[in-house]
């Protein structure tokens, strides 16, 4: 947040036609750019796939394998996690920098660009050497420093959107990364409070409305992870065909060999068999609006 | 809500296996019933069409002819409608029971089976004789008295979710209605109150998540209505698409021949051409869920 | 609903000074009334109290008597009781007819106006002849032919809000009694749905704001119901007190012998001893805003 | 984030009676501890005050002057502020370094310890420096590098509440603190997201009841910011008093010389004779709670 910051020496005519730079100058702008050669913002619609938690090397072998096979695009697996309590159990085994090196040789062996979750600004140079997209946790959304030094390495950014965010506060968000000369930003519904809560164990609410509110205000592409968004299995594969339907630009899917086994948040992932079946659905469903998710 | 109410002479077992009446007593059961030959609950998405309000005789008619070519399987209108404020402009003209009788002429001319609201006991059994489904209104949700009047004539009952109501709440007006021996419930999903409003004209935020999470609970089945739900005929067609994406088991669309010149809400109907359009985009939606909205 | 609704023949000049009826014509204007001598709207802040079921002859008559000599105003009591399932338990015997009876004479007998909920429009010119105040029950707040019916008795009528309703969706409802030239509306706070729920048992949020929000804007008297709206009873007292402080004209408090056994709602009342406290705390901040409570 | 942190080798008891550190061990505790001579957490109920933004120097040694004479206890101001979108206004200069060293002095010169918000880490030591009480902005509650920073400098912490967070969350954030051994926590309720918005300018509902629900679970104190929660002049008052009639610790409130003037958020400061009379009022809603606002 230094000096270059616009707000001085704009001209009018910038305020009126320049500015936000998240906003669409005309009907049909749209942002499209390469990841390690997977396109965002054109008639794909990636996969990202894999574990909340990189909880071992074997782990994140076996399931960087079974998605590649399954056709998705990415492997994502957090290897820096945010707790609500700053207490772990014996089995949540936060790996950190070791968790991120077998992220990273996984998605080497098996040809999966990889995202990963930063939380601090002093980890910022290792993700973005390490991975090739750097995700914004929900929490972090308006954490404007982290925001910044994330947006200064110009590594594709993924910006979550805090669960008790407006569409308003979202994009101000991503302003903070556009206004550092960085592009590549995918935004990523991950569900919302609301009071209207379906289920005791379900915190939130996916937000499906918001990827048409984006697509007439921003060219910006908008990833879905119902996997967050529900905290619900049986709801996972609805979702996230609602989300390819009502447009999104890509779905993030929790995926673990074992879910009931799975370190954190067991009610969510879906298990190989599962994940297979829903990016047959979702092919389906893409088709049907004129997109494709997988050519496997 | 007289002495034949359950609650006093039920076995213990009658309340595990049998109630509530909403609820699914096997993974597969799912409710199946048609109306004038239109099947709910089965693999047809019938789509529910029409003005918000009927305005005139020559509208409807007109309405009704371009929605039946377009593929449409019911005719909405409002003949009775609630206000927030008891206040009508000029251009808002209640039309009752001479509306009523319009909408069921164009209905009968055009081989469409018509849906309405009723807000009063007093004209339920005029609703009942006139029009195929009875709406009842999000305001009335609650409002027992009415949900047992309706119940009583044994005509199919649509029940639209009230914008603040959680899903216990909206399961349990059904059961008001199935209570009374009455099995001929179509759950609507019409949006919700939430903070994460994206426009300042936009009130509601269209909770496609309740799909999944009804028909996890319960035999019923459920329509979504994007139109009042979303306020804002832009999002109109993608919250369609995500909802039959998600497994509603229909779609309730507001068309007007002149949407700015609508009498009320003229920001959320589609015109003739926009609705040709939604049709066919929701059938490949539909195809890929293995589900057919339209064979016209 | 009927012709002589405004609307048609009102001129431009009404509707810049007469309507919205509710609305505050100059910044000092405040209703003021009296029910049976107790005046709402002035410096007194009348407290109403009583269980929430008019369970039987014997409690209705003990707590009326308890509560008249802790210093409350009004008697309250639920004789036809909404239930978000139409199904009761042994212990849940809404009492209906008899119920308002008994309410009816323990009232006269300890000299304590009495308010009780009405559901249905049949039961109007009962609930009228029997109470001092007609109490519109939060899930009817937009049921505008039971608003209609109720205003043209002329009686007094407290509107709870619904727990989705904006302060919008409130004041239309106080319209449409006030446009039949009823002018003695008491409105009621009873929470709000809101996403941050303190207890998983909390439903609802006291929304406190919407008093100044009412002040702002209205000339109508408010009550607010922490009973109900926090359903704890060991936020009661705070909230009660924090209404006080903000403005609030009135408190309604649910009081029960033996609460642990109350029939409905075992966690919200208070007993006569915590009554009696809360009545003496409230006085003192009723002091510290120039209002009173209580003079006994 | 390190190693000593919890979870590995705490004992089951440990986890009974000890964590989370937030909560009550038993009914009575309660956190007491004095900031340069005051005290939270006792009878005294401190008062925080001072321009949203530390504008100029002259400003904040005029506010500072007058709300000391007015019997505030401290002096706040923003140096280091976020903002939604990564621009300013002309007249909205972020003074940063600078306006921290005013504030200082400005606090040194009337006598008056200081509050004032960090934003980023590279910033703690040099805030911790110069203020009393670090403030955590809303925006950065779960920025728990944050929170880790500000716990190692023992300084008092601020914790303002996420206007999307639950109890749960905010009790998870302070726990980051507690975990270092830093025990002097303030919380601060500054409104929530929610549907029940009463204007459309207004953003927040100010949550009084998590007052006492906080005061139920935690021995925390917790001060209420109705100037941020209501972002409304006329409602600042009626908050402030509802929060202290609640039972809230302290109370922050954002004074201007001349608020319509305001570089930031014009619509919420009060003047110096507003805020004259608020200390007044706010004292006599204190004494009726057996607490003291100001003994001047």
């Amino acid at each position: 947040m230094d000096n270059k910051f616009p707000g001085k020496d704009v001209t009018n005519d910038d305020l009126l036609h320049k500015f936000p730079l998240a906003a669409k100058r005309d009907d049909k702008q749209r942002s499209k750019f390469s990841i390690s050669g997977v396109e965002f913002g054109g008639d794909l619609i990636p996969v990202m796939a894999g574990p909340n938690m990189v909880e071992s090397q074997d782990l994140i072998f076996d399931v960087a394998k079974n998605i590649k096979e399954a056709g998705a695009h990415f492997l994502r697996g957090g290897a820096f996690k945010p707790l609500t309590f700053p207490y772990r159990s014996e089995r949540y085994t936060e790996t950190r920098e070791l968790g991120l090196r077998w992220l990273h040789d996984a998605g080497e062996k098996y040809d999966l660009p990889i995202i990963t979750e930063v939380m601090e600004e002093r980890f910022v140079p290792l993700v973005a050497e390490m991975s090739d997209v750097i995700q914004i946790g929900s929490r972090n959304m308006q954490n404007f420093p982290l925001l910044t030094a994330c947006a200064k390495t110009h590594k594709p950014i993924m910006l979550k959107r805090h669960y008790g965010a407006s569409l308003r506060d979202w994009m101000g968000a991503a302003e903070y990364i556009l206004v550092e000369g960085n592009e590549k930003i995918i935004l990523c519904e991950r569900g919302v409070s609301a009071p209207h809560t379906h289920r005791s164990t379900s915190r939130f609410l996916t937000d499906i409305q918001v990827i048409p509110a984006i697509k007439e205000i921003s060219h910006l592409p908008v990833v879905v992870d119902p996997s967050h968004a529900t905290f619900w299995r049986p709801w996972v594969g609805p979702m996230a065909l609602a989300g390819i339907a009502a447009g999104a630009d890509g779905v993030m899917i929790e995926v673990h060999p074992d879910p009931s086994n799975a370190a954190v948040d067991p009610l969510q992932p879906m298990d190989y068999l599962e994940f297979n079946s829903l990016i047959y659905r979702m092919n389906l469903v893409a088709g049907a609006v004129n997109r494709v998710i997988s050519v496997v």
